[in-house]
């Protein structure tokens, strides 16, 4: 494929947003203090009060894994485990990075779409005072699911009140949480902080950055612990402004609105497109910018030899097709046109 | 201090080079596959490999902290210490990450100026057969060191062939390795890969880059461990194309070895103008882009209300001075000045 | 209850047998080199040779927790993963020990009764080049399992074949297996090392000792392994011969098969004696020492309070009684009769 | 050498006492309940009360490195640095278990004989906003020093007043408090509990019994932490009974200060014996049970293969002889001659 081409593999494969890249090149002048002591950090740091509400603390980090790793690690402080979902992203698909490098046990929960409930969350949190279960301490969701799914904001709410009850917190890994709350047409603290979530990993990297999140806490002592374990993981950007730079081109005006609502009209624009192609079904609702289909395997096959994108699962000929902010109409349009001559050929 | 001031605290203050944005921005075009199966990253694996031999396999990472602990680990695989200097950056600076994510123990050795030697290494390489006492696995250098001092050649190819000798291995820890390898004027690998190093964490990020590392080995093994390590530790960028294309930029042309050779030339500028200075004495050779010199307490708090450079010893009144690729000789000729001027107040 | 009360809770609930404390009383001559290097320790390891054949190498540890962790970081050396039953007691009994030590990521399985297949295996086993997925490098089973059921050797056969067929290795939890092989009628080599299993935790406490365990292990640098995480991970007895006395005296003579031989007769006879109890339902295969039964809540309620055994569930009903060498078939015999006098009641 | 034979190597090669080995077969009568609810822990908790004072909780433990780990992770709970004298046990004789099981770094000071002050402590314990450098946490001192060297109450008071002054806590390595007390004429709690300790780890093993610690703190939230962490660190003995057994015979009765304070005779018999012989040094103090003295090394070596004792020092000779609570006179006697005969030789 030539160097200008677009899949569906994954929303991590997309091109930064030109404002992104405008953000980094416009801070690039002087010096400026490392490890976020730079006047850009100090306005992300305003940017996301404004947006997750006055007692919000952002620590700009520079991947997803590294960040979760943190944001769990700084809710339990001691010793502890988290329970999450059998898909959940920290489980399958970090290299076991909270197990290897946080000694974090994970209580996986099989889910019908990804998304954890009150009750499905009671199957693994309990024996907080039996020494031999590793303490449930920290309940972990990923908003938007990994499966495309999206949790409404009586879920996120339930679920941060089944866990302070419990003695525990409620993480979110919000990798695509930009797609979620464009979904549900709130803004990023709608869905978060309002709710009663007392950690977020925020996704700037399929939102359209070059590489960029940041773990956006909402209590001082869980602040604390985010200053200081973010550097032993690894994850205390020396060049802070850079990253900063792109979060805040994403925060200030609304752009991580129009990245993901983009995004999710355009996997909405294929499932519509494919959704009624014989031999085509879509398998999970359409709530964010990710769309799950089976179709036969001999499809599947021709198609990947032309466009990038995952099999899901093997077994049953699942695939996933991401959308992002760059994606197309026409993109959109012509891959379908390829999945209706393909399943028809 | 305005948005565009200059100082001497650190090398990662400094403004990325140009070349180095541009090549970002060039790399922005399209879709592009991740963690690392780009058209950039396969380009950089190969300016290693010319770089630091046809045996370099280069793994880009974020930052110093995460790359020092993967290497190191990769090093070892199972459990097992470190020979490094008192003053290594791993030890002191790193906020406790070898041991608190890798589980790595530290064996540190008093220096003069922060090189080690084959008779220093020895006083912790010792008991390789006692289960008591933990492992020497790895020697870590520093190179240039956190001294502002470098290591010639002679004295790697000691410490490698001692390292092998004990069945261990020699990792250089080359946040500064541009500045080393000006300073000496050879190459990267005519540095590390040449003498017989096992592992380099190189660093971009000090060297003129928005913040870019790699770690470079050179038997399949250990870049087995990496590749599987640098995901777990938080360290594989998923939009890697975008660090990769840093840190080409470095290396194609020899942007490093200007970037560096300017910022060593500008410290031995400044020691040079302010060797004399009565009151100030120079306390380290001068070999690389740092320089550490001894002055009154109450001149440097005078100097530090209006320039940026931090206290190394608050107990000998040293104080550190960083160049780096952006200082300008006006830069060094005013603080000079200035220096000249509070030392004579 | 008083002193010598015997209950159904747990076989470390039992006493030691005497000849295991006679052993240690006999071991305490005099000095002896410590950390293993006493003649006691000689002859169990040449024991354990006679016991599990001429590469067997025997670490007599602490507990099984302890000894578990060391014997699967041992496997993996590196990081990994490790496949186990959801109900593996190093999944749900060992205060997350695994990964919060030795920061293994356990992949889990469910299971009819306890006991993984290469099927069931391969439902986590895959993924081994996937940089995103935790290897798998060590599957783990109980013998016997913790709900009362025990492996034939064509199956251990089957799963040691698979594991080594995929580059990874087996781990016997042998807390019990000492019942499993007293069921089988087979020797504690012959349900192992026979079969191609890698490590052993080979338990002594619950087969009579006051507080003893042993990893063995069947190969060179696995034992190195061994030799050197049992000190970092605090299961290097100082005093090693009254560890080594104790599981000597269960391995000598066959103590062990006797004490294990007898628990599993008096399960068998619990199961006989209850088993046609109305209300009462032998939900477990008893090829151990444990009878997994559900009865109506009320009468374990009325049981408990003055018998000692544990729900297992709750929601089901379900308990658990284990016999231990020390059960009498008079202590069977009037639990059986109290059971059908609180069922009938 | 034979069965009975007793040297100078370790105390940890002494035989247990036979008080301690009655207590544990006193204890073997019937069932008990498992992980410390059975009497003899009730009993021994009731006995620490007594020795240690009213907030006191006793956690037995199987042996000093885990014992070490679980109190030093309880005291720190989150992430953070212990200060030690580059001697302690924890720094140069535990197969680096803080740092591989429980993330911990060492900060390390030089010190005369083993012992830390406040003055050495500070040139550790400073950076605590700095998250680059590894938090300062707890202060760790072994007592008696791994020198043989005993701190004086007064000296144990102002370490904890210091560390409380910066907001760490204060660890005593216990594995001799015995000897340590029984030199000083005070009570176990007098140099622990009443001068602000935080936390103790208390040796039974080299006080006579057969393997026996336990961790000892003084305030509910350290309790709770250490009451998880021994499970998760593999400390928790299931059949406890038979741990705190032994350590309760060496509390009632003051059978500790009776094994140790002959412990200590021996070595002062030892040191006053051989002082006076040419060409043999008492270089430490001997204020508790070791003797350290220099001679030279073909006396040693013609020492060594009739006689246990270890080579402290092989550049300067030092060697090291342990006394223990089974060390006779005639032991003493007889050794002495012999030091005598071979350095005349």
């Amino acid at each position: 494929m030539t160097a200008a081409w677009r899949g569906f593999a994954s929303d991590n494969y997309a091109a930064p947003h030109p404002d992104v890249l405008a953000a980094v090149a416009a801070a690039t002048a002087g010096h400026a203090a490392a490890y976020g002591g730079d006047d850009v950090t100090a306005r992300l740091e305003a940017a996301v009060k404004r947006e997750f509400g006055p007692t919000a603390e952002a620590f700009p980090m520079f991947n997803g894994t590294g960040a979760n790793v943190v944001a769990l690690a700084s809710l339990i402080r001691g010793r502890g485990a988290v329970v999450c979902a059998e898909t959940a992203h920290v489980h399958v698909d970090e290299g076991g990075a909270p197990e290897a490098i946080a000694g974090i046990k994970l209580w996986t929960v099989a889910t019908a779409d990804g998304r954890l409930t009150p009750a499905l969350v009671d199957t693994q949190a309990w024996g907080f005072d039996d020494v031999h279960r590793a303490r449930p301490a920290v309940v972990s969701i990923t908003q938007s699911t990994e499966l495309g799914t999206v949790y409404a904001p009586t879920e996120i709410r339930a679920l941060a009140d089944q866990a302070h009850a419990r003695g525990m917190r409620l993480h979110v890994d919000g990798a695509r949480l930009a797609n979620a709350a464009a979904s549900l047409g709130v803004s990023l603290g709608g869905i978060t902080s309002a709710l009663g979530v007392d950690a977020v990993t925020f996704g700037g990297t399929k939102n359209g950055a070059l590489g960029a999140e940041a773990v956006i806490v909402f209590d001082p002592e869980t602040a604390e612990a985010v200053r200081r374990l973010r550097k032993t993981f690894g994850q205390l950007p020396s060049k802070m402004r850079f990253i900063s730079a792109q979060l805040l081109a994403l925060l200030e005006g609304g752009l991580w609105q129009r990245n993901a609502s983009h995004a999710n009209a355009m996997a909405a624009r294929l499932a519509a497109a494919v959704g009624g192609i014989p031999g085509v079904s879509i398998v999970r609702p359409v709530q964010a910018n990710a769309v799950f289909a089976v179709l036969p395997a001999e499809v599947t096959a021709r198609l990947q030899s032309r466009h990038r994108f995952y099999t899901w699962n093997q077994a049953t000929g699942e695939v996933r097709w991401m959308c992002s902010w760059d994606t197309t109409p026409a993109d959109i349009d012509a891959f379908a046109a390829d999945i209706a001559r393909e399943s028809a050929a």
